[in-house]
């Protein structure tokens, strides 16, 4: 069983790789931290509490986040991610409260007391802004020496960016916290929109998962179906976070380059995530990227276990 | 033996380029084309001459092709390229004029002539802006099912431009034209700043190449001594052009990604390569984008096949 922290900021995709994580029979899953990014950090708290209620696994302590960037004093949420997650950031479905409320502590301490726990036993998967890594690595620079794997979705190195030609949406929402973990030594696979916009899920699936009859399987049937109707140029959806989490546990669906990357924080092209030009002949690259996936396994591999956890 | 035509802008590493090729017993050199870039044209055509001369291939003939970018009519060349590669493109060597003139011909019927005869056991090495190859689809448009192997030098996938942010030299000097070979089907292989920038070339080798005694070998060592004296930024040169040039015969030292490529011809990122997001599913890739190589075994490699040439 691999231990695994999930960072997340849910979100449709965010609620597919929570999904994953709960029905994974190789994942334990020691906690959910929350940021901001598709949704307001408490919003999002709310829906993975929910959601965790939903699929019988009130065992995982859920913490609250930053709710901004390291260099900003608020976060305004973009009009696209109500579009595209729905206002409520689970496509306007309504999931039932869970009675449980998040824990008292900081993300940040959690996330820091986990690792001292676990060491390189634990991966964490971040598929929000890399802020809540970043200022635990600030906190608690020790750490770093003892950190294992961290998975993120984020970054387009091959392809044009989201948010604008040149960078992704989870890096443009705090560019800073990206460049310092990319930079920071720890051992970091970027995730990004070169493999995720590989992979579609459809209708298909998501018929199959309201045909369990489980709430879980109706419930994200019409999350996905949702999240679907806002891809309007495929007859899918992107798996943008699923994929990050799918790589912790399944590096090997993957082609990685490993690259001493970058990230641009000043002009048009703040957020872009690059080679550094100047390290390409150094050993010891910082970041694997994710430049291929064998997509038809990745996606049966998630439908599997998606049906999996419904059909109980 | 490989039959090979050379589309240079030369240029000291179209120089090396060229060398390499006539040095190389796995090449048969059909001609040079000659095209705008490093050098204007007509210069780039006379430094050929002088090269071939020199090393005694005056069997090699030489085509000048187009002398500006397609949407363009007429260039201005670089500053920039004046200095790193010298007024005169050769470094401010001086080499002996050669006895010989260029063919009457146009390159881009060359190229069509060519193509024509040898087909798919032709493959031809651009390393300058993709001007002439792409007229000549463009003239010919039949030519574009018999020809094989295209090798360019240009672009950047995984690394900032050098041109600027976006976009590396070539393809900044006719974007339209690399958009139109890249989208036209061929068998394309990008040899962009990914992988040239993997590769120094010493003054340690280049004083091998003086101590040969040779002219050639002295003239080049004086050629690519200057050109190395204008990397700031290293303890040696990038190996562009002769990447691409060694790429068509041993593509075993290179790591390829297929991706559909495009180029980007409008605004600020003009010039940039990059995947296309709405192709990533797609069958048949229309660019091999070599991604990594084997820079040991490539420096090595070049050295030889130049000591050699120059021994003689």
């Amino acid at each position: 069983m691999l231990k695994m922290i999930l960072d997340l900021d849910t979100g449709i995709d965010d609620g597919m790789a929570l999904a994953y994580a709960i029905g994974s029979k190789e994942i334990e899953l020691i906690g959910v931290t929350g940021t901001f990014g598709n949704v307001y950090t408490e919003d999002g708290v709310q829906n993975v509490l929910n959601i965790l209620n939903m699929c019988d696994a009130n065992h995982v302590p859920v913490y609250a986040g930053e709710s901004h960037a390291m260099n900003q004093s608020s976060f305004d949420r973009l009009e696209v991610s109500a579009r595209i997650h729905g206002e409520n950031g689970v496509g306007q479905v309504s999931i039932e409260t869970s009675p449980r409320q998040k824990e008292e502590g900081s993300a940040i301490d959690f996330l820091i007391e986990s690792i001292k726990k676990y060491k390189k036993d634990l991966v964490i998967v971040a598929t929000g802004p890399m802020t809540n890594l970043t200022l635990a690595l600030k906190k608690a620079p020790e750490i770093k020496e003892m950190m294992g794997r961290v998975v993120i979705m984020g970054g387009a190195l091959t392809v044009p960016g989201n948010a604008s030609p040149y960078t992704e949406a989870n890096i443009s929402q705090d560019p800073e916290a990206a460049k310092y973990l990319f930079e920071s030594g720890v051992d970091v696979t970027m995730v990004g929109l070169d493999v995720t916009q590989r992979s579609l899920l459809t209708n298909a699936h998501t018929q199959s998962w309201r045909e369990t009859g489980s709430v879980a399987g109706k419930t994200y049937a019409d999350m996905v179906d949702y999240y679907i109707s806002q891809h309007f140029d495929t007859n899918g959806c992107y798996l943008h976070d699923p994929s990050a989490v799918i790589n912790a546990v399944h590096p090997e669906f993957f082609t990685v380059l490993p690259m001493h990357m970058t990230v641009v924080t000043e002009g048009e092209a703040v957020g872009r995530t690059i080679g550094d030009p100047y390290k390409l002949r150094d050993a010891n690259p910082n970041v694997k990227v994710c430049i291929g996936v064998n997509s038809p396994e990745l996606v049966n591999h998630l439908h599997k276990t998606l049906m999996s956890l419904f059909k109980k």
